[in-house]
């Protein structure tokens, strides 16, 4: 069965789009503009991550930031999708840590470096487990949380996206095909924040679904 | 026959890592400081073109630029592999053109922005032919060179790479792990340019392999 397929995107979709600023809250909070188009990048999907193994810090990283994220999971193939038709390429979905190394990110940032390596080291994006599409009425309007060790640091609604999960779709399939198994991570509502060794990291999207992971720092 | 699957690495693979600035001379003609440590960014594997297919230029670009690239396939698994070991995991090679949008990548490095947009389009990396790793014995010292409608452009020699290909993978896999198939490239010589549609694009190594590509402006 496709969907039976689909619960294995970590294993042979071949890429993670990810999305920078697309809650306003967020893009405030670290002293950006927010964007007036999608803010595009990739990280390989030797980054995934399963719960009961640890997230590690990369070389050179002192400010590891947690970014909770609503996954999307592309269903199909699709090039230069027109937004209306966006859903049907909707597959799935899953809860998404989008971990971020932001003193390297910050560095980057700062000599106009790609951000491949504060966003693409391996564990640096823990997954929760597939979500049927069915399960999910309106993905634009799920609470989406992140807790450190029982305390809520973020608590959002994906209703406040700038850019809607469609338009996403639409936009990234303008310069790049999707393929079936591939993921969006579609931003982080505001409350990132550093975290440090031991930690542990609860997170979900309202009460369909639920990750825990535990922070190594060694 | 492993070499015969290697060959298959555009189908398969799941990462491009490629690496910016890594002979001085090119570094120097866009302004830039020659780097200290490697600059790392990933394109979708959705970004490969083969013979026979136009080059495209991907949606708000109007200074696209060719650059000529020695592209490693990697042989086997490895994370943090020693510099030492690192030509073990070596599986062969290929021609290939890193195609950046320059005005998008300035863009982007202006505003602190991730570059994948500027470099990840469908049609953004051609390729020639898997090169079995035997036919080339020192891929250390190769001519790399770039013609547009018969004219010199590119013409350089990957003696004077910044970090060698040993080096990079080491450094790229203290990071992520480097998979069969997965691809580096290496970075580009200097005499980048601009292009326009209907050029025509050749480009090899010495005289081991050779590749040709038209830029299609639509
Ligand atoms: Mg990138
Ligand atoms: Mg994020
Ligand atoms: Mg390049």
């Amino acid at each position: 069965m496709a969907s039976n397929r689909l619960a294995q995107f970590r294993v042979f979709g071949k890429k993670i789009v990810a999305v920078g600023r697309n809650y306003k809250a967020h893009a405030e909070e670290l002293g950006n503009k927010v964007p007036e188009k999608p803010i595009i990048f990739t990280k390989p999907t030797t980054s995934y991550l399963s719960q009961g193994h640890p997230i590690k810090f990369p070389p050179g990283c002192n400010d590891l930031h947690h970014e909770v994220e609503l996954g999307i999971v592309v269903g199909k193939k699709g090039y230069q999708i027109p937004e209306e038709k966006a859903k049907e390429y909707i597959g799935g979905y899953f809860v998404a840590l989008d971990m971020t190394a932001r003193d390297l990110q910050l560095d980057a940032k700062k000599n106009g470096h790609p951000w491949t390596l504060s966003k693409g080291w391996d564990t640096s994006t823990p997954a929760g487990e597939f979500i049927e599409k069915d399960k999910i009425t309106n993905p634009q309007n799920l609470q989406i949380w992140l807790k450190v060790n029982g305390e809520m640091r973020q608590n959002g609604n994906t209703a406040d996206m700038i850019f809607s999960i469609s338009y996403l779709i639409s936009f990234i399939s303008k310069y790049m095909t999707l393929e079936e198994g591939d993921v969006i991570l579609t931003g982080t509502p505001s409350g990132v924040g550093g975290l440090k060794g031991g930690d542990v990291i609860e997170a979900g999207i309202g009460d369909v679904a639920k990750i825990t992971f535990s922070v190594d720092k060694s």
